[in-house]
């Protein structure tokens, strides 16, 4: 194995102030791909509509002789086949996923990586076997620190190559409600999204539901892997070692009303009073309050909450909007949570664009009926 | 309904020679996606990995209140439920579906549109019923020239308002292999997809197989609408009238080997003999060659074709790399089907971008074991 040039594998960099969309962001954006924000309307989201982001290749793993090793720091390392894994007791949530990265193409100076607008977000119901029992049986050893979670996806970043892996530490990994997921929406997991087996960890940002999991290793030492270590950090520059992106940040959208341009996607209703709909979530406390705003953040108005959700799940929410006058609006919406967690106007920055939850806007034309 | 104005809904535009993607561009390529090509290893694609194009937004279509007419220049209109549809006798067909606009970011300059590089194609099982009897059923009478399919799919495109709408001459629509599909594979058409009912034109580019069907109309004039009149036409300027996009190109593409970079998506293999393989499909004619190069085009050799597929599906191919050296390779591939139609080197422009079939390029680095 011998090291990949920086050519194959470029240092991250910054959008310069006034450059658009490059090459490389447009080969992102046409492999992985957002929610059509009009399935805002649905309390689950299909495979094929809820967002996707993979980093490398799209591994087809087969059930027949796909096994998951835990090994590591363990009195007994455990293999277990699929039959095994569908036999054991199962969790069902729905859990809200959204990408650390979302909203990272309007921020500014945008960093060089999957340039998601507000998109990256979607609901399933999740259902699979808790982590506990499992690290049980393979008897975790005293002074173990980090429990690392691998996926069978390979492929080299920022000049590092690697298995996508993620660390968790020891105690949170057996008290967080965290579970292997085999079956998404009632059937088995698509490819896309891990089949046969992913990691679900309710509340935080994508880059902890590992996908295609092979191995869980128990470490008697801290993970320093890329994901944890380098990708996944709110820094304000390079070499800023900075904090780990965990919990999703409270976020509200309201589902883009009447119909859209197809270039523009600004919308178009007619005058009249439109009852505007939309979901809000929070990793980090349940959704209390949700507010509009018809005139570009100007003025707020509190929108009516619908029926407490699951708790990992997004909270519906809807709000008469009396559009009597033709001309042009700017939609937003703004969540705030139990623990007092809102969102801002403008994003406030960091290096690689990660948790991102400044308020959406959506254009839209009203004309006269 | 009042007149929409062109800053909602601009007029079509060529990007400068010099400007890069635009967030018009960046935002249809955040909803619909492309195939990872990684997915060229499965015969068939599953939803969710198998291309998308979305003019409008996706309507949910509630299934028990749905209804398909059949009206206009017939005898008696016909209207059915879905229950009704599913109990008429089916056909099955493997059919390979390319976006008309595959390509269309690498053309230069580049019409602002939906910004595909070479990944809108996919291959589905999809199940349905014949045309004929339908409009058997409805009589159609003398004097018919046009059937007219629209969609539930509703918005407005270069300042036009419509529900997506597609004719075809009523002698093709009672020749050719279409249907009406309400199963790709083996399931229940999914929402993206067009559920519950989408046209199948076997062979022709997607913007012929419309999705969310409702209506089937007989003209006794020739349809004017504008999918068929402006949007999908080979023309080289704004006022030339054109010609109709039709039928898929030759087309192959190769699986990119290896390892990818998360940025550049350059690949990377290990020096070695490496077995290339990939699909090659035409609307045309049967794929009867197909031709690797791993110089960039300068030379090429004739890959192993796999067994003859169903008429309408691709063809699978593999071939021999024997990559001792390392370096960085260019890997293209270059599909010929029996009526002698091929791929050229570099595309030949038109306006609109439509129908392009030049040759994939894909950047491989060789690197010592």
């Amino acid at each position: 194995m011998t090291t990949i040039d920086e050519e194959t594998s470029p240092r991250a960099r910054l959008a310069e102030p006034d450059e658009a969309i490059s090459l490389d962001e447009l080969r992102l954006a046409t492999r992985n791909h957002g929610m059509p924000l009009e399935m805002l309307d649905l309390d689950l989201t299909p495979p094929g509509l809820h967002y996707v982001l993979v980093h490398y290749d799209i591994p087809l793993l087969d059930p027949t002789s796909w096994r998951l090793e835990i090994d590591g720091h363990v009195e007994r390392p455990v293999s277990l086949d699929l039959a095994a894994l569908l036999g054991l007791p199962t969790v069902t949530h729905r859990v809200t996923l959204e990408c650390a990265g979302n909203g990272r193409a309007r921020t500014t100076p945008r960093p060089i990586s999957q340039p998601w607008l507000d998109e990256a977000v979607g609901t399933a119901e999740w259902t699979g076997v808790e982590l506990g029992p499992l690290l049980e049986r393979a008897g975790v050893r005293d002074g173990a620190i980090d429990v690392v979670f691998t996926g069978a996806d390979h492929g080299v970043e920022r000049g590092v190559e690697q298995d996508y892996q993620r660390g968790l530490p020891l105690d949170l990994a057996v008290s967080a409600p965290l579970f292997l997921a085999h079956t998404m929406n009632g059937q088995p997991l698509p490819p896309q999204h891990g089949a046969p087996l992913r990691l679900v960890m309710p509340g935080w940002y994508g880059m902890a539901h590992v996908k295609w999991l092979v191995r869980i290793t128990v470490l008697d030492r801290p993970f320093d892997g890329f994901q944890n270590e380098s990708a996944y950090r709110i820094k304000q520059d390079q070499g800023d070692p900075g904090e780990p992106v965990t919990r999703i940040l409270p976020r509200a959208m309201v589902r883009p009303p009447g119909f859209p341009d197809f270039q523009t996607r600004t919308r178009v209703v007619e005058a009249g009073t439109h009852r505007l709909t939309g979901r809000a979530w929070s990793g980090l406390a349940p959704i209390e309050r949700v507010e509009v705003s018809v005139d570009g953040g100007a003025t707020w108005a509190d929108a009516d909450l619908g029926p407490v959700p699951g708790p990992y799940e997004w909270r519906a929410w809807s709000s008469a909007w009396q559009a009597d006058e033709p001309g042009r609006y700017e939609l937003s919406v703004r969540a705030t949570d139990a623990a007092g967690n809102t969102q801002p106007l403008e994003q406030r920055w960091n290096r690689q664009a990660m948790a991102n939850n400044h308020v959406q806007r959506v254009p839209v034309v009203v004309r006269r009926r």
